[in-house]
């Protein structure tokens, strides 16, 4: 039995993706992983998992990270200067979420734009944000999208949008990079493969945690030059591990055993949003839920969205407020489909109590 | 005869308020000047400014700097740390003219709202972007706002609207920054004195050139402790000066004759809109045009801005294009009346030599 | 049989203890680990981890981060703003083998003081430096000591000294932080606690990896303010991982079961000292030898120390060249004192080599 | 008569010739200037003090900037990205007196070297400190060097040492800064162009205040790409001003007028150390005094550095302490033959009153 399934029995933890644990078969790879000092360039492990990571994400070269924020932050540090200018959606987690590091850190500006209701960017608009060349004006270098979409509720850009966006960066001498912390999710919803996906990216941050389960790390992956500084970048960030290879090989059983299930996980979030869909109380689009996200609104007049999920945790089932009426929930591998049956009683027990 | 004036018959120039050349009290003032060494802080004509202008604004303290952007670098920074964030519109000049300094010298991420056509924010969106306590999120420090609004028509920002943004940043533990490059057209505009318009500000930036004519020169005010390191700060970018007493005599004649003489560009530049609203080709709201910037927009089908500008050129009107239908034309001291009624003649010929 | 000595059997590894692999027992450990989301709190083993750390360390808490230098770096920049400098050795590995990260992601001015022999800086020298209040000068945060020192020779910085170097920058309002990613060995040769050595210092950084061989990570200690600090940075830095208790895990067991056995390292490091220094053509003082670290230099005429490492390891051994007649030999847990021997042996066949 | 020489009959001011208060001729350039608006490239008298100063320093190009930190800073961050290294002395004004501006600001690591006595760094300690290519270090780009060397004694790198430095930073694909605050003297103690002296630098900052008694600015001059991204940065700093004719006049008087009599300053200041070296209690190596900078020590047993100043300024004649032992003297414009004997009979006195 996956040893993960233990704890899932008393409370459904639909807070994130990011509490899967490691499964029965990555443990067994960790324990008996092959390893050497990846910061020499020597631990199997780690070399093994760039390049399969590299070819399933169709790029040159690959590097393991220790998250998807550094993923990320490497991403851009590594394509754009001191006081450089990257556009991206004002719900982009390198923005809304990583404490602002690309700029803190790399003294690069964020233009933001607001996301449409699907995570894309309208071309126009980023069209008209690259700045003309002006003293007034820093130097945009760097288009960066996400996909799935976190913030848009787990939206899928299609394969047509991320191409046209890169026709549009290279026709203007720019870089695409790609926050795929879900690309997976993505690709499988989409039934393309990641690397189609990202045929037109210049570089992309893919994490092994969240839905695919691994315990620690993400990849970034990119040309060989774009992983040279990345590696450097690593280095001087502190992400340079030694004997990475106990936790790659977990990583590695991530790519080859866990991305085709994600798809399990699409179908419970389309469960449990139906679900919620049926419920006074809730408002929600069932046909916007692609990927494993449901956010949902609780309709006015209602609980306060932080009230109600301590409510509903109290009755064994822990969600996210993401504002005053908002509510996230997130379907990954600990959660069957009996658990969403027992959420959506939950649920509607705790707006019962709440309407009374 | 005022020096300024010589240039000014054979050309109308409307491309910008920052073109106009010192007055003759000016020259004098620049030319018999007392001075020291301002990094010892003996150069007594530094000092009065510096005196004055504290006063004029309202603030304990006040520094010369030798430009706005200058002005408003050292305010950000002053009030911000590495990684913090800060409110501002996407049309700030700060966030949009400035090359991202804040971000690319400093590391503090701008956090764009999308202005009112006003110019100013919405303060229940400003509100709902200060970051709770989270480690996934910078720490909101400064909210800025501009008064005058350049890229929002020199609108006027009033003062019940400026006292609620300051309630509301210091209600939040936050500081308050006003880039007020034309606070000067602001209070006049107004009628109010620029320290009443500024009381709740905990920093400002506002400049001697510009409307007022100096040639060279900002200053930031506020309380003794910014400007303490304000002081600092203009030491490490390179604005601390010599014998900065040459040009700060400049800005005390600003100060002292050059202020209420605004009232005449706010004036001119209403005679301005409203000579353009009965033009064919132009679309404009002159009860927009609150001081001196005029911006309209070529009806179309029209020529594009760009063109426009530079067939207006060899007509002897220099405007700017904003974009591929916006214009602007920003009235000065070296406009007068009949140079308004030159240009009206002018645009009106080359609308309809294009539409010909 | 401990899986790490499988290796160790064709070369003799002494370019670094980085290079040393988990042992049986955090194989195990790993395996078993009880893990959470660590990004939420939630990861048990994380937890237990830092909390022994702490003990160990004598500070009021401790943070898991993924490398030293991570963690060097997150405690000059929780303690170092943007523009500050601090004081270290020219040879201090912050300064001189982190890519000036302190500088180039935190705007950290570093002001190097020569190392003397021993890793010690001259504390005169020390407050000599400490910069006073002008607005020409940084303004001195943090002195930064680093025990054991690599590059003077694995020397330990004794108790007295660390006493001294804290009471200077306490009475000077500065903080102390120590790069003791081989603090362990320092307290073993000194025969006191890491707390005890690190009774003055405001953080430190120590290794998991190195001689106590766990495969990833190190942990930074202090007050609890500073880790709170230290906690936001590693996010934005993206060292905040997700289930970390499987690496953590073998952290547990480097601190419990792998400091006292650096005493063995120390003796076979004394032991190959001693035999090198009883060779022709090598110079080395043994007694400077105090801990897992042998540097020697090459008598002139002598090979150059690149050529002699490559004509070494075709002898099975593997050491690291420093300059033109410098060569770094590191003990750790993979090398036995037969390896020694063998080690001895494979340098004077080198030699002579080299003489004929 | 010149006005500036108004102040100096009552005090001897030797603190710094940054005193210099502008001549006649300036004032009267200054105030009949014609100007433009510089952020449009439109000020004529701007542009022609930029066409003679690259012309004066042997350059394609120059930039009018208002100080010399800001002309330093600009050099080093347009010729060195985020985490890159610059080798310069520990003694240059680079690093000592600009508030690390070039890490706080651009994130740029300075190796410091020694300088010797003479104000040179050793080429060969230079070449060592270069790095080599590992993801350890960061890279280097740029050697800085001052000519003259404040902190040296006003010493005068000479035309070889120079040549020899840009062969070297050249072989080894590095640039070659000169913070040239007094590069005048140099030249003129040398007896050579600013152009031969600076023939192999890439970059030069040249003050027209000090000696030159401009009132206000610096030139940086270079390449025309270097002088292209030095403007951004200028822009970006808060360093672009409007009508800057009105002091780029003075600048051109500056470099007309002012250059030759620094051989008065030299002359001067050789005059006081011979005088200083006769006295009791004074230690100073004439020979040592090659420009107008005059750093001498008190010997032991004497006065505190700082009670001999205040003594000394008590009796008409201002210098700076240095250290506990150390005076600096700096001759220029304002101080006449005469003064200097003034000074020596006050300096007399002081160590007279002191000794009692």
């Amino acid at each position: 039995m996956d040893g993960s399934d233990r704890a899932s029995e008393t409370t459904v933890d639909l807070r994130s993706d990011t509490l899967t644990r490691p499964t029965d078969s990555m443990r067994e790879a960790m324990a008996r992983a092959e390893v050497g000092d990846d910061v020499y360039g020597e631990d199997p492990t780690v070399n093994a998992l760039e390049a399969l990571a590299a070819e399933r994400l169709g790029k040159a070269a690959a590097l393991f990270v220790p998250s998807g924020t550094m993923g990320n932050l490497i991403s851009v540090l590594a394509q754009c200067g001191r006081g450089d200018e990257m556009i991206l959606g004002a719900d982009a987690h390198i923005f809304y979420y990583e404490q602002g590091g690309a700029a803190g850190f790399g003294g690069v500006q964020p233009r933001t734009l607001a996301n449409r209701a699907d995570g894309t960017l309208d071309l126009a608009e980023v069209e008209a944000a690259i700045r003309a060349d002006n003293d007034h004006y820093p130097v945009t270098r760097l288009i960066a999208l996400e996909n799935t979409h976190n913030r848009c509720g787990g939206r899928v850009l299609g394969v047509d949008y991320m191409d046209a966006a890169a026709a549009l960066a290279h026709a203007r001498g720019l870089r695409l990079h790609v926050d795929g912390a879900r690309i997976w999710n993505a690709a499988v919803a989409l039934g393309v493969s990641p690397a189609r996906l990202l045929a037109g990216a210049d570089s992309v941050s893919a994490c092994l945690s969240k839905g695919l389960s691994a315990p620690v790390g993400s990849v970034v992956a990119g040309d060989r030059d774009f992983i040279r500084r990345a590696r450097r970048l690593r280095k001087a960030l502190g992400g340079g591990m030694r004997q990475a290879g106990v936790i790659a090989a977990a990583g590695i059983v991530a790519l080859e055993e866990m991305v085709e299930r994600l798809a399990e996980d699409h179908a419970n979030a389309r469960l449990l949003a139906n679900g919620l869909a049926a419920l006074d109380g809730v408002r929600i689009d069932p046909t916007a839920v692609q990927t494993n996200l449901v956010y949902f609104e609780l309709a006015r007049p209602g609980p306060d969205a932080g009230d109600f999920c301590a409510a509903l945790e109290r009755r064994g089932v822990r969600m996210g407020a993401t504002s005053a009426t908002g509510v996230r929930a997130v379907i990954h591998r600990h959660v069957h489909a009996a658990a969403v049956d027992r959420t959506l009683a939950a649920v509607a027990e705790t707006l019962r109590a709440a309407a009374a």
